[in-house]
């Protein structure tokens, strides 16, 4: 008798799918991070930001997810990074299939990092694993301290939080003290770091980790047994 | 034979549920508001602006959407306003069907307007009809004023804009005008406000708005005939 597969769901053929994203990942060397945020948190500013800190040193590759336009790829090409679009056409997540296919027009042999911008929502990108070795939520701080309490969901699956727009902070009742806090509370193993893309304060501590991601990641496979 | 009602998605059975709605609110002559937003964008703050406006001059009454807590609708029980909460459990958008459960614990009779705060979303909530007499997005100036281009869906279904935190105008790169003109693109009917629900500044033509749609909607009922 031949055991045939069958998927539960939608959500779960795309943990398999994900999964062999992964081990492919993996074989090539490459640490994949998929960034989570809300619309206008700051996500491409982060990226072209962590492109200008890494670039000549680490080899960097982006995935960029929006329900249309092309406009974030524009921006990451114009910093001079290998960058493929996916639009959802209205889709409120990025799913493995996209990668997968997206994978076709991206060489990633070679490459260091390869950076997932997801679709701008807080909920959506939160259940659906891409094969990334970690994701990151952008929390803008003008949108509030309290956005770990309200939407916990991609704050508890994340291993970092990145703080952006804290050169507004003068301005703001929202207190990025306050949304650390309240990032750990939600998730205590976070690595929070509290930056802005627009100066450029900050920004040091974000790509030493994901220099130190990397390396781990290395170094893990490296020791091993096959 | 009997026709048998086949429903060809749920979208259609909501749609479906949302035209009773709005047959119910039109009844009782009340006008009904679906705010759509990212997280973040100031939505809450808005209602209470609004209702530090409308209260003793119009009746109001708030349903609040939240994938978790009731954090928003203690904000709005405290402004001295009937609030139900719903929870969507990481849901990203309110349906018909939990506006019907939440008007069997929140009495409308006698209401003029009744304003429901949807889940902090700029994509999903834009498909699901609530039987509301009209959409409005606020966009929050620093999430940038490109979000009209990049999340055409809510500004191209909605009947006004709500250009919040006017008061960071200063220290941001986005334009409130450049917002208001992307918005205006996609959308060339849009009512759009500029205001600062921190300061209070611009809540007049807001408020107004709201006072006209109420009025256009009991006039245009007197004068249809039954």
């Amino acid at each position: 008798m031949v055991n045939v597969p069958v998927l539960r769901s939608i959500t779960e053929a795309n943990a398999l799918l994900a999964d062999a994203l992964r081990e492919r990942f993996s074989q090539q060397d490459v640490l994949v991070l998929n960034i989570i945020a809300s619309p206008g948190a700051g996500k491409t500013a982060l990226l072209e930001r962590t492109i200008e800190s890494l670039n000549g040193e680490l080899r960097l590759s982006v995935i960029e997810g929006d329900p249309t336009t092309s406009l974030d790829s524009e921006r990451i090409l114009a910093a001079g990074v290998p960058v493929v679009q996916i639009n959802t056409d209205g889709g409120c997540h990025l799913e493995a299939r996209m990668i997968q296919v997206a994978l076709g027009h991206l060489d990633v042999e070679g490459a260091d990092v390869v950076i997932i911008e997801n679709v701008g929502n807080l909920l959506c990108p939160t259940g659906w694993d891409l094969g990334e070795d970690a994701k990151v939520v952008v929390a803008s701080l003008p949108e509030g301290d309290d956005k770990p309490l309200k939407y916990p969901m991609a704050f508890a699956t994340a291993q970092a939080v990145v703080i952006n727009k804290i050169d507004l902070e003068p301005y703001l009742p929202a207190r990025a003290s306050v949304l650390r806090e309240n990032a750990l509370r939600i998730n205590p193993d976070l690595a929070v770091f509290e930056i802005s893309a627009l100066t450029g304060q900050g920004l040091d501590g974000w790509v030493d980790w994901i220099r130190e991601k990397l390396t781990e990641k290395r170094e893990a496979k490296n020791t091993t047994p096959h």
